[in-house]
């Protein structure tokens, strides 16, 4: 059977054959679900021109303004305010490019953008960090290292990410504590904050000099990517905007999210909240595509409701999977690869973190996200990554991932013979149809225990944040899966030690 | 706002003006996701009528062989094997109705079926109830009663249905007593146990004197259902081929439901297990048409897989989703409204218990089910109904009833005045387009805390389940909202005393 058995993937509990199904490039098989006619989308974009068009973006960053000027938007530098043509916008969106390859440490971690394929991270950006045996206290560099081996871990897991700040190390070292975790301890494409350009210089060169690749090399294509979050409503701040610049001038990718919650830093209507979001976004896109024509950047919407009782937030709510599914419908009228986010504002691991996170996770992929972000993980709507939760979430994340595959119909699936073979009120269990396939036939949980009710209160009633625990503590020792050049390693040491020694970067605000 | 007030939506935790939304209607608007190409689908259609022609189906009740030799079909009395012809099949599924209403006691409680509609019913036939007040138990008569209670509080469940065995009414007796419940209890479309043309008769005539139907308007339109479950593979036992005839003669609807586990009582395949469950899906079809063409009955398929280690059942499993997506391919070529299902094997209401049935429930809506069973509360993989698991399941449920309803996106939901109005920076807690909108505007939890970790810990640091235990807590006192007219009631007790005291009417096996 070397077909079943050529690939084995991790994230399974054990090991013996395991399935074909190839985690690491997931294709979403599902059908984009529409919320909006197509001639709402079309008004819905047509809005947003207008409010770029008429009332503009503040841009904070003076040479993101003069950048924007220099391409033909009305900039007043007095109120900040910057103005952009919808020509802009088109020439914006003609340019960036629809398909784009991720290269990764590894061959097989590179990744391609665009729509229709499926990239999914783990939660992202928390101060905190909780499991059952430490308790919930503000993240260290040690929780960001034991989260990055578990992202590297997991297959499914496509890319690094911010997964919670080491609030152990100072702002203006951080920056290479958490580029030398990702690279020494993952294989997988690496994150960079934009805290200002001389962060994003540093952990450019880091990254350049660990693959070992020449300035142009480096440029050619995306080696990292960062996140860009506009302040809704049409701000751009100044790391921000600096951050689309110095990613769009080395050829790397900016992944764009207003984070838009709807009737707080947005309209209370799903229509309202994208139409902002689609603005900051196409803002957004504009500045990278005017730095440099061609830059890789993904679309992005991240829209969800507040508790209009408390301004709390809220996720994984249906208003956040209309708005997925709302943005999804815009990002196919760009043609531009996107990102989409589900996410839980629970407290703990409970039913309720589960069902928010997956109710999210859906609304992401039915809404055909190229990067699902936070879809394992998160807890109180971002403050805190719980271990616990990224492996239960992983269940739903991994279930994802098996119904990419294809379902086999052949006439050998259909399986004639073997229901000639078990007669009226038999069973399958022997049948050679069975024994031919059962080692590989399912997905092999990761967490769920499908035991009775007697067994598993004899195996002490552990319920799945509990069995957890179990799972984590073992994959934080397991080894990373590659062996980093030692060269390099030492060179990306040394070149802390002395990039420290001369004062770190400060961030820049 | 009349609009917007103008249906109050029974569910939410409080009161005050609530949404538009018709949770008691539901039009699945998804576009159903397919597995298989179609000549996939062909094929497996294909292969099951050689199934019924080459292999048939044993059949362990005589009146049921007999009305199916008279039909046309070749039957064995000593084997007891009934091969059924495809002429016979082609017949059934073009007399079988591909859409009928439901008559419920109010009509605002009455029901479509139909591919297209969408209606859900709580976790079913668990022989144990579980609550974190009272722990895991046999389930008895006041379980029932009170989980009667909860599914008629909740607009989003909209079939009553066999929730708990209630082992302390003896089974001679019982029908007496859980029919009694559904229709003093709610107005909600009820259940009635196939064990026999005595039970059978029994609740007809309960539910035809309580609704004060003649015989006429009882046979003109389904006033009840009941479930048939055949033993795969490929046997159809003498209570449930007496349903069949029994509720096809009433005009009352069977649905339909082969237990495929793949790997136990079906191939371990996906194509294989359906090609099983359709074809026996197609016998018990078959056999309501040769009673009385026309009798509504819904397809169904049920098919998960189980640890192929162990043997034991799994739900809300990759393959399960599949297999309702398959399912409802085979529905759509029939043109039937069928019955799909959810579930999970966990034995506590934690992260794997939510994530399993959230998992297959998005299975069966994304394969257009008409009904969804175990949506809510199904622990063990049935062996018990979990009163907390009903309220946090409940809230997913409640989440597809809010993606049923329309996004709307008219220009005023775009809300261009809002985005004038509200500055860079800025928020729009205060703004007028919110203000007209916030009472109503999003979904608001039934179990959810979306408070902050602080709040939340002075609040006691309860998870979802004990949030859910002081909901149903509550809502079991609750009046059920109708008004039960007293002298049927006193009719039925009477009928009830005076049958009993007859010996009631035991099973037939």
């Amino acid at each position: 059977m070397s077909a079943t058995r050529a690939r084995r993937r991790r994230g399974g509990a054990e090991d013996g054959p395991t399935r074909a199904v190839d985690y690491r490039r997931l294709r979403n098989p599902f059908p984009p679900v529409p919320v909006f006619s197509e001639d709402r989308v079309e008004a819905i974009h047509a809005a947003a021109l207008t409010v770029l068009e008429e009332l503009g973006m503040k841009v904070l960053l003076p040479e993101a303004r003069t950048i924007f000027r220099a391409g033909g938007a009305i900039v007043d530098d007095a109120s900040q305010m910057v103005r952009i043509g919808r020509d802009m916008v088109a020439a914006a969106v003609a340019s960036a490019p629809r398909s784009f390859p991720l290269r990764a440490g590894s061959r097989d971690r590179d990744l391609v953008m665009e729509l229709g394929t499926l990239a999914i991270q783990s939660g992202a950006g928390a101060p905190h960090a909780t499991d059952l045996l430490r308790g919930r206290r503000p993240a260290t560099l040690s929780d960001y290292r034991e989260l990055t081996r578990l992202t590297q871990h997991f297959d499914v897991l496509h890319m690094l990410n911010p997964l919670v700040e080491p609030q152990d190390v100072p702002v203006h070292l951080r920056h290479y504590a958490v580029t030398e975790a990702q690279l020494t301890l993952s294989d997988k494409f690496p994150f960079v904050f934009s805290r200002g350009t001389p962060q994003v210089a540093d952990c450019f060169e880091m990254i350049r000099d660990f693959r070992g690749l020449t300035e142009a090399e480096f440029a050619a294509k995306p080696h990292c990517y960062t996140i860009i979050n506009t302040n809704s409503p049409r701000q751009l701040d100044v790391p921000m905007a600096q951050g689309l610049i110095d990613f769009a001038k080395a050829g790397q990718m900016s992944v764009v999210t207003p984070f838009c919650l709807m009737g707080a830093m947005a309209p209370v209507t799903v229509a309202g909240a994208l139409t902002l979001s689609h603005a900051e976004a196409l803002a957004a896109i504009a500045l990278t595509q005017l730095v440099r024509p061609g830059a890789p950047v993904c679309y992005g919407a991240f829209a969800s409701n507040v508790d209009m009782k408390s301004g709390a937030p809220a996720f994984g709510t249906p208003e956040e999977v209309k708005a997925n599914l709302g943005a999804g419908q815009l990002a196919r009228k760009l043609g531009l690869p996107w990102r989409c986010a589900t996410g839980s504002a629970a407290n703990v691991n409970d039913a309720q973190a589960a069902n928010e996170t997956q109710m999210g996770a859906w609304g992401a992929v039915l809404a055909g996200a190229t990067i699902l972000i936070h879809g394992a993980g998160w807890l109180e709507g971002g403050l805190t990554v719980s271990y616990e939760k990224l492996i239960t979430d992983l269940e739903v994340i991994q279930s994802f991932a098996e119904l990419c595959a294809e379902t086999p119909a052949t006439d050998a699936d259909i399986a004639l013979d073997a229901l000639r073979e078990v007669q009226p009120g038999g069973h399958f269990f022997g049948c050679a149809h069975t024994m031919e396939r059962y080692a590989t036939a399912f997905y092999e949980p990761l967490v769920a225990d499908w035991s009775n009710f007697g067994t598993w209160t004899e195996r002490g009633a552990k319920d799945a944040s509990e069995r957890a625990t179990g799972i984590w503590r073992r994959l934080i020792d397991e080894p990373p899966g590659f062996s980093p050049d030692p060269d390099r390693q030492a060179a990306l040491a040394a070149f802390i030690v002395r990039r420290s020694a001369a004062g770190g970067a400060p961030p820049e605000s």
